[in-house]
């Protein structure tokens, strides 16, 4: 069977239209992790959306960096920053904002949003 | 029969991500109480979110929290303020928002929301 | 049979947390009146918001109020306002929004939306 | 200001197609009576459909009909019935189907579905 | 400007795959007619589904068959009928089905469901 | 302040329209009880369907039988069956179902569904 | 047959609330007119929104005004903007908006919105 | 660039579980195709559910098949029943059913359903 | 950190209402497998109903049996099969479906439904 | 077979209300492109909203100008601001804004949005 193809790596590819004002939104039901306490399987609906600089985030890497999660154990507040710290130091972004959406857990959901630098003016 | 593990106490954990800006939302669809003037159970939906300084809201202690107004007798309005003030007072958030929707009851429902400190810009 | 309990008076209680910054808001989906053109009855989702000064409106009231239009004769435009202006005199709020959702006639929908105040910043 | 024009006579019209097998629907989200018990006032949707025999009913007067429930004191099961079986009285279809569905009182709503005859093979 | 291409003309062509069990369905949200009482344009949604025999609708004149009823005065009971007996006559199906869902009036919606044949076993 | 006034008490009324043919639904998005294991309180909506023969259940003590469940222990399977046996002694139906749709605990739901007794054709 | 009662001409009653702070909505699914190029009718939901000044549109006149393009041919950037002028040389108000959403031609559609003023602070 | 890899080649593989009754459906929203008449792209939904015998269709080649018609004049009724007979000769199930729901066109949309065999009971 | 508490062994209680005629459905959409060509992750909807026999599944090793896939290599229409065929030796039910429905992948999802027995009458 | 009308050229007319302040806002679920490393078809919905300055852009050369993309090899990032840039160049607008939601990849999915110029005040 082929090996999870997980890596903590982002890779990015030059901004093609840095002249543009534009934003750049993905995102994902399928973010899964552990929870460091009792070692049950955490589900996350993970969205990200970033005003672009020098730099973009390729989409496979994306994929692969949100896998990377799936062995460890994470609590919720604390994986959404790591994600949002990780991307901004991937692609330094003029903004960028990582919402962690948590399934319910004992009858309550969470939901993590974590921003870097100032939206733009939409 | 285990007995049900309800407290008033909320406890908390130190900010994992004191230098990032993120707010941290939670809700629950199981929220019961009892009418002051009748008698009868009472349901909402109960929603925060809050801008957290250096402590965050433990959310074991959330869940055996909300459980803790079950068999109490407790008015829409006041309810909803009172939990604002306990978790404002627990884990000091620079911002928080509680909102409470509560069912129908002779057509009508109920939605309080109350706040504490400004609201982070977005 | 009992007969129905309209009134045109709104009761009041203490506002219970006058120290902190709250909104109540509550909404029927069935308010019901007459057309004074046509004698049809007219069906409308009624909800009300405000932010409490000293006072807060009770609620069995609220929904025996909303019950003594039911055999008037009431335009859109008019039984809208008059709602915000009894519901304003009766609890001084610092804020008041009043919208009344009436149901298609002659394939036309109308929403009519009254305030009283300044919204409170969110 | 105009009366309101409820009656509890059903006006009916020649079938137009008598020897097409078809059925007719209808639905009012706008259906209003009085609780016998507490004089408040219940509200319900009320959607019927029937199979066509000799006869139609006839739409102005199905309203009017409806209507005139607005200031009677009925119980769910009874009301619902008592429309079956006046539609059925006037219209003498194959089959007819009497659906009322009544708004949440103490947290339950309530379905009463009533039947004349045999459904059509669909 | 071009004028309105409406035609009772259904046209056919000769279904492509006889040998196989098939069934057709098309519907429009944007069927009107006027009301033969009042004059006041009613709007539905007409929907067919049928299964050929030896030919099939042609798309466009089904398009210019439905504009046709635009400035008739129609009975909702009767357009329904006579669309369901103009296809049948036209492409002589094993079986089909006309629906017309009209628009709220006073409060009522009405849907008429006109069948020739029997179903399909599905 | 007013207890709860739960009672394992269900009333019942006579059928007033016996000689129709009709079925009695009604559900609640309220209803919880605790789990034997945890304590943890649960929650579920409890919808029940019935064709009545000569008694139907009197709708305040179906709310006040379905609150005698909110502080004893139960688990899902068995209070679903327990809701239907009771029922079914009280007013003796023709056909009678009770679906307990628990809400997520684990990341799973469950739904019970316990049935008496052969539906009507419909 | 009762002939279509449409009308260029929209009638006004005065403002019943001439000190209160309110804005008065509309719409319909039931817009339709003719495409200039090909003939083909169009169909559009149409939506109004405005803060009366001293006159208030008549719904009836409304209505009439709408019907009034059934039968010419009309671009959608253009129809929008006709609607929103006659509104506004009616009945003067402080603020207007018209939404013209056309449906789908071609795989396509359209929201046309124009605007007469400066929108109230809410 | 990479070339667009369609194929009309459908391929097979062993049926894991030829002891189990079971079905398996696939849909896509992504088929498209040209209109014959126009040269115009249609789109529609397709969606297919059968009963495996000794062969079930390998999903890769399911996506190259159904990209094939990327490029071709295909009518609605005659593609889906094409679909139908390729996937039935490949894979030989037991029972199979095909589905196309066809964008809007001049305000209508088309569903064609063709089956081969006999549905399971289910 | 707590490890994950994955376990192939399904437990079972008595059937706590051996002579009442109930199903037994749950389902969580938090099921994840690995893809055995290509090592990426694949997420389902599981949902299973059963008509119990003499044994109850046990739900906490209903939910440790389905954490049991998360790091192994299973293609959709073999891993419903087994998850089918696990549970009805365990508790050999009357009657068993499973479903499982697959995210998307190359634009297509599937749906793979494998049951056991004849489904009890409705 | 009518060949496909796809054209790179965007015509426009005058802005028919010059002297107004509105919006055209358009969108199409029906666009696709090619993936440039794998040469799979991708799918989008594109929608574009801008305020006119002197020229409308004219909406049969809207569709063929999206079409044009079929064959092509694009990323998402890149062709939205293709897009954006073309359009701004035919029409000159005071505002544009082009929105590219890309359909699922690899469970992702993605979300472009361009604007050029400063939004109207609303």
């Amino acid at each position: 069977m082929a090996a999870l193809l997980a890596s903590k790596e982002l890779l990015t590819f030059p901004n093609p239209h840095p002249n543009n004002s534009y934003t750049i939104q993905f995102s994902t039901v399928e973010f899964t992790t552990l929870c460091p306490m009792t070692g049950q399987p955490d589900f996350a609906t993970v969205s990200v959306e970033y005003s672009p600089n020098e730099k973009c985030l390729e989409s496979k890497s994306i994929k692969q960096f949100l896998w990377s999660f799936r062995d460890e154990g994470n609590f919720h507040e604390d994986v959404t920053n790591i994600i949002l710290n990780a991307m901004v130091s991937a692609c330094e972004p003029k903004w960028m904002v990582v919402k962690g959406h948590f399934n319910i857990r004992g009858g309550i959901d969470f939901v993590i949003t974590a921003t870097h630098g100032d939206a733009p003016k939409t």
